[in-house]
């Protein structure tokens, strides 16, 4: 089966952490906004399933998935369905929980980096809304961030089977998604990261065993992994770092 | 099996959506952090709990909920653990995770809600962020309370079953949620609910059906139903509301 994953075609924002995790499955798929605009491609296509009256189980936004004859929205929720598909997810109920309270709890902080940016609203321009921004920006780098990140770290250190993953002793969707973390908040807050970096070792020891995962350094240096930019969740406005 | 819920014990916050599939489900459960103060009960029983180095699954924030060995944090995933044990929740995969798709939709829903008297930091009281805090609510009052519940109303109409629910012939989890969505929104926005409920007819009929069944009814004349207040998720600032 191919999947058809449906996303805003310039961003990482929240698709790219379900296309870390069908990378790293080695799954089939489409990367449908960012083909040809047609009636079923580009984001024509995607627009067009959204607002689709034969679809009963409407997405509220992008991203979803097309699996078959599901149609899967909310990010936490499509990394469930292919954790629980490719073996990205532990096999019993209580580690399934587990991996999705972290994963869960991954969508809250990424929220919150968004809010950055846009403390008021989403239908403004980041620029009608700097002087709060730069508010929100310092709470986040002083408070949040770190409460988050070393929530992380103290996962990690607990994790009983000691591996430097979050769960057990090999990879799943959420160490994938915490490696996203790491790369957007070193994109968006250099700086606050910098200083960050020497408290959480093990996070840091987690994203670069990621990175060296053959099909995720293969992805990485693709066309298909869309570069940072300002459009996205993790945006770099220097005025935001401190 | 006794339940143990743990949550702020004055505000209805995240927790109450967990206590009304509790209450509907009948099931026993004790509401840890109303107790007597305690190493084991009250806030303080709580506040031990969440650090205590003998808990390898962490919780990042309440509500957590303690289920025989098992500790689950994450409003939603709490409620996906709940509706598949008290038949809250469709039967097979694909509606579970279409209830779990709706129930994230809240939860996002209940974030911009919190954001509304909150929009520069959690780690300042409303009256330091009291002007950012009327642009914020106007953005919600205007552009996504109406996108939300205007979804949720066309959920509820493309409903195949045709019974008033959500999701199928009837009710699960996230249809006790849509319920505490329309009280909060009632008690925290009144003028500009009561423009929007003329446009949300099947939301309001669910809400009504909701609150007349016998446990939700009894639960909500109880005492166990703390009331809504300006320390919880849903406030009523007469300026946010226009």
């Amino acid at each position: 089966m191919r999947y058809e994953l449906y996303y805003w075609p310039s961003i990482q924002g929240r698709g790219e952490f379900i296309r870390l995790a069908l990378e790293e499955a080695g799954a089939d798929y489409v990367d449908v906004a960012r083909g040809r605009e047609s009636r079923r491609s580009g984001v024509a296509g995607m627009m067009a399933l959204m607002e689709s009256s034969r679809i009963r189980q409407l997405p509220f936004a992008p991203p979803f998935l097309r699996a078959g004859k599901l149609i899967i929205a909310q990010t936490a929720n499509i990394l469930m369905y292919l954790g629980g598909r490719h073996a990205l997810a532990p096999a019993g109920e209580p580690g399934r929980l587990w991996a999705h309270q972290l994963q869960l709890t991954i969508a809250d902080l990424v929220q919150e980096v968004h809010d950055t940016h846009h403390p008021i609203s989403s239908d403004l321009y980041y620029e009608d809304q700097r002087k709060e921004a730069r508010q929100r920006g310092e709470t986040f780098r002083k408070s949040r961030m770190p409460k988050y990140l070393g929530y992380f770290e103290r996962v990690v250190s607990a994790n009983a089977a000691g591996k430097g993953y979050l769960i057990g002793a090999r990879l799943t969707y959420p160490d994938l998604s915490l490696f996203q973390i790491v790369e957007g908040l070193r994109y968006a807050f250099p700086r606050a990261m910098q200083r960050q970096e020497k408290k959480i070792p093990r996070i840091v020891a987690l994203r670069d065993r990621v990175a060296e995962r053959p099909r995720i350094a293969a992805y990485l240096a693709s066309k298909r992994r869309i570069a940072f930019n300002e459009d996205g969740i993790f945006r770099r406005y220097p005025e935001l770092d401190g």
